[in-house]
């Protein structure tokens, strides 16, 4: 399937409110975890079933809830229903192709972004969508799969961290997309030092073939990256615009840190992806100049056997009449005007600069 | 005749509402079909004339008038009396080479845009002018042949799909463009896909002549989607953004997922040509890069050669006075001499890592 | 002179209400053209001075002044005194060289554009400048030379086609502007088929160089014209958007679409400009791909001869002690050797995929 | 010294009222010229003092004073005394490497400028600070070095044309602004005939080295003066839109003039720009297709030599066996098949279309 | 560790206050310093410990406290405790990898943007992070390291000069804010002229390999300078428009002058980056011209003996009957007819202009 869109032919004409589940199915089991907390209260718990999530609803606490696995439309209506949240919310978070985007509702915000995780070994970016529904105070967010990278917000809420235990859903929220960003820069850094050290290696070695697979790698890699996180931004100014109910006036600063967060990742994307294309350059230079230099050796060489090899040819002649062959130092003279033409030739070769 | 624009001489200086058929006649028939419905009764009916229509437009119903083929002017007139249209509306209905667009008019919305279709087999994509008109109550498209794309929006009518049903005529204006753009990414990712796996061949496999013709091939499909898909976005800004009594408050957000559709697909198509000229650069690379190492080695292997055979040429010299020729081991010592010459030469060439 | 900006040093430093004529004389008399109209009178009428139009001035019907000539500033000075106009816009009207632009002064707007016309045989793109002043219910246009592309506009004038007898001046201008962008679309649309030919050409045959010479003609004149439009679309904009008591509400419906075919215009230039750059790539690629074969061919042919040489070489030599010189089947095995040894190195080319 | 950008390492931590004078001194002398006029008087004067100003201050006309020399830091202290201009404005005025730009002040304008000059045999563009200072009645100029551009304007003012003796300073500031637009558009108009003379020259003729010279001599010329012009844009912009109690209501339509103006000459020059790469563009491919032309005509006539001289050499084998050598018409026989042999290699290049 | 971007994988996730020092630590000690002046007063101390700062904190005079070094989380503690500060401000100190920005809180103004030194030497720029805290009568300005650019302001504060002495936290905020740009149009020129000696050096010689090299380094250097003076501007123009109750009205005409600066570091760091292009196109062109011309040269060397040499060969054959042989002036006759093709040959290649 292609990396960067997916459409089946028979996803088009489906209504907006179809609850399909759209994309690479990354998980077979569906999980959800609950953690509810104030500044002095915490809980947290596995659910088999959204039922239990209901005495949750009520209290005044920031209720987060987290949900692995996207594909069951029957999870997706209940929680439609539990949570009094349109169809068409629902029928994006299943939608996990969609551009990022963030919109408001009458009851809620819906936030849609990728996620992102570098494979340290093969060097390839994965990619994964996340969708958080915020309200006063429920956060749902929806990952593809098990296994998050949102462990260490646990941690903050667990050591009852002042910011986010006093901090509301919108709070929540901006330490979720913060650290998706922080990974986006994190994977950025990652393959910038990967390409700085390729920008040594060329400065200091002859190229072989293998600089060309990797700065085609970098660049795909690169490319791939940009086209997932150039929307986000958008999305992030969206939000840090958005005048809504749902977020408090002293977020902002935080959500404007994102936006400045945005812009790092884009700008040192910008100039990796610059420094790539000079790479690219510098390494066709560098091959051609060498092929250069090997060229016009082997042809310095050839042009001056050409015109001695000739002589010999015309003394290899088999006429009766020859008088230099009679001679008795003909050989010796010939041997001494080869010497003469070679050394001069190579004089004005090297005279004219050419080697 | 050119596929990006046409204008015929004759045309120049008509007035801009001579109701003109301009464009290539791909239908020779031109049909009606009616669908009114509201969320309780549903007709459908084919119609041969046009005053079989008046009984739906006194009822509040939504009316769904669809024609396929505009190359008659009478019938033209004739709907721009019924439903009291300007007949500018209507010349550009008939105007399939217009740029797709959206315009206000004190008693309609008219919209264009281009429905792109993809030949599966040759890989061409061919495209067809669709025209709304859009009223309080009555959606007229235009089409310029027979066999739409439409038919799974005739099918949720006829499900009675609650939102369809229960929508006006702005949503089911939003229902048609949505299919419009969804084959737009449709016809994308099909392009994508191949251009993908061509990457992935380009990655492992010596690229040959097909290689060029295909990568041409695809840039110019690219071309010619991304140039009839971005003033379509210019409509759809301009459509979400439009203050108009025919569209209802709770239409927008369904607009605004067209835009955000429309921006994924834009942003694709940008993806892809940036892909497609890494490919190019890639097989100019690859092509280049092998051709060097062919000249290399055949110049090396000439060069090798070029002082044994002037040694040889010297002892083919017929001089009546030539010492070495007498002498008993001459032709071993020369032949000894060449194989170390060569080897000193090949070792020389390796050293300096020419080859 | 150069084609693309003409100014003379004597012409710095002059005032801004000078009225010089500036640019390239191409008419040696002055004409002046009146059509006189209301929905119901026509009166045409050729004048030899301009004291024949003040008849017309008092009237209340829309009177259109045409002017061919521009370079009697006498004439000029008796313009601006009859119709009370600000020198200024007389020194713009003469001025030849300028750029596209649209002005709003107390009792008229000036409108200037750049009329384009194609010689089909040459192919070259000739430019005149068009300028309008429109006031309450007199319209002047000023040309260059005699000879316009405005007679159609006169056939619906004196046909009574009703939307330009009951129009206005502002609707007269939109007519003629009309006109002259049809024409910026007719000239895309006769260089894009040749652009396109071209293409088709070039996906079929072996470059010549003759493709070479007709790419950079047809950039070179798409370059012409793309400098020529772009500001027109600038200016089209403006008079879109201008709010002029001189111009009625319900003929912006018009400008607008004047503004949709700029925009298509403009669109379609870009279009074919990437496609000649396209080209172009794909001329150099096949042409050094094809190049790359024959050097690649004659150099696998000259290697093959290269060691059978040598060896021939070898037994040219006249030593007197050679053994196999002797040896009764030497010869044959010679010519043995010599076939297995070429038939070595074609295998092992082929097998390398060098040709 | 760099062309572009000045900065001496002691300049740095300067207060911004300093007053320095930064750039290359152009003139020893410091020289004082005033105009003082009205409709109806007018008074030149060079002066040695500035005292001799203070009896025009007073006086309802308008003055124009012109200083000719910056380096003088006295009588920089002294103009902002009588003027009671801010310090700042003066360090401005001394600062010749600053970028164009317009600043409004509580009792004044200040305007800066950069005045080009064309060394019409070098073909070098030179280039001096223009400042203005602009107050109700009072227009103060600045200028690097004696000998101006502005005499036409001296001329129009003692011609007592009507504009200009009728005008204010805010007219006066246009006069100046507009000889200095002109002067860029002269430039361009000069510089782009040259690359146009070059062009028709490209296009008929081999081109030589000569061409590569002058095509990077025009674009450096060209960069240097669009790196000029690019921020009086939008400096002229800034002008045109500021609302300031100096300006009088009917000389923005001359600003807006001035804008038309800029705006032609960055078109052009962008042109220019185009134009230039593409001549560069084609000068490369005009040279390596000729190259490869030779090059190809000189391999296939040394291989067509190749298999022949192979053929003599193995005639020139002195094997004791070689039949041929025998038979009374070997060499005739020999001669035949070498010439059947290169007429066949001959037509079987030419039916490939190798030459 | 990359360059341009540094994000450590334990650093995801940390709360946006946390204070932990981000960077490479480059100075062991942290030091204070004290300036507290008035127009009157003036008091300088360099302090051990933040206690000593609180007597300042209660005058109304202004006082500019300057630290460096920043890896010490406790001193961040107290000085957000002492004078009231967010932690979040902290954090962003302490974060010296952070993009170039602007924010207003409640009580104070957060600047943040890169100091830039060249290495005259290596011609390597470095970075350092700089940090302001402006409040109404307190500036903080945060230094990674010992040794600073400022020391011409604490000169201008000792000397009385009025502006700064009268001036405010602002213009003080200004002035170190001006020394950093006067630094950033520093690097630029000396940078700048580095490229212009290049340029003429090009423009002269024949280029060799340092020329890649030097532009390589140099184009480096300005991507990285962009880079981080691009950002910056954007602070500038955010701080230039910000309506803070901490900026006096007659501060912004200098941020404004600062916008000025920036714009025109940008301008010209912009075209150096131009200049560089053009030298590497320039380099190309320039060496593969010389390339050409060697192999031209020799390839028609070649060409001229091949011919020679093929005709000796013949008359080397040792057939018995070979009628040239015997006729006395063969030998001679060879010889004229080489020369005579010899000559012919250049006559002819001279002709084409082959050389």
């Amino acid at each position: 399937m292609a990396r960067f869109i997916k459409k089946q032919k028979h996803e088009i004409g489906l209504p907006p409110d179809e609850l399909l589940f759209r994309g690479d199915k990354k998980s077979e089991e569906v999980t959800i975890r609950v953690i509810d907390f104030d500044s002095k209260n915490l809980e947290e718990n596995a659910l088999n079933e959204l039922t239990g999530v209901l005495k949750y609803q009520e209290k005044k606490t920031v209720t987060w809830l987290n949900i692995d696995g996207l594909h069951n439309p029957g999870l997706m209506q209940e929680i439609a229903m539990v949570f009094d949240l349109d169809d068409l919310i629902m029928a994006n978070v299943m939608n996990t192709t969609a551009r990022p985007t963030v919109h408001e509702f009458d009851n809620c915000i819906f936030i849609s972004v990728k996620m992102l995780q570098l494979n340290e070994d093969s060097g390839m970016i994965s990619v994964e969508n996340l969708s958080l529904i915020l309200t006063e105070s429920i956060l749902i967010s929806f990952q593809e799969k098990k296994g998050d990278v949102f462990e260490p917000i646990r941690e903050r809420i667990r050591k009852k961290k002042k910011r986010i235990r006093n901090g509301w859903t919108d709070y929540l929220a901006f330490a979720l997309l913060d650290i998706v960003i922080d990974n986006y820069i994190y994977i950025i850094s990652v393959l910038g030092e990967k390409i700085e050290v390729l920008e040594e290696h060329l400065g200091q070695n002859q190229p072989d073939a293998s600089v060309i697979k990797k700065i085609n790698a970098y660049k795909r890699e690169l490319n791939f990256l940009r086209r997932n996180i150039r929307p986000a931004k958008e999305m992030i100014l969206a939000l840090s615009k958005m005048e809504s109910e749902f977020i408090f006036e002293n977020t902002y600063v935080h959500y404007k840190e994102l936006l400045d967060n945005m812009n790092q990742a884009i700008d040192s994307s910008d100039s990796y992806r610059e420094i790539l294309t000079d790479q690219l350059n510098l390494y066709h230079t560098t091959i051609s100049s060498k092929l250069n230099d090997i060229m016009k050796f082997l042809t310095i060489f050839s042009v001056i056997f050409i015109p001695l090899t000739f002589i010999a040819g015309i003394y290899g002649t088999n006429f009766e009449v020859l008088p230099e062959l009679k001679f008795q130092y003909s050989y010796f003279i010939m041997l001494a005007v080869m010497v003469v033409m070679a050394t001069a030739m190579l004089i004005y070769f090297k005279k004219k600069k050419w080697f």
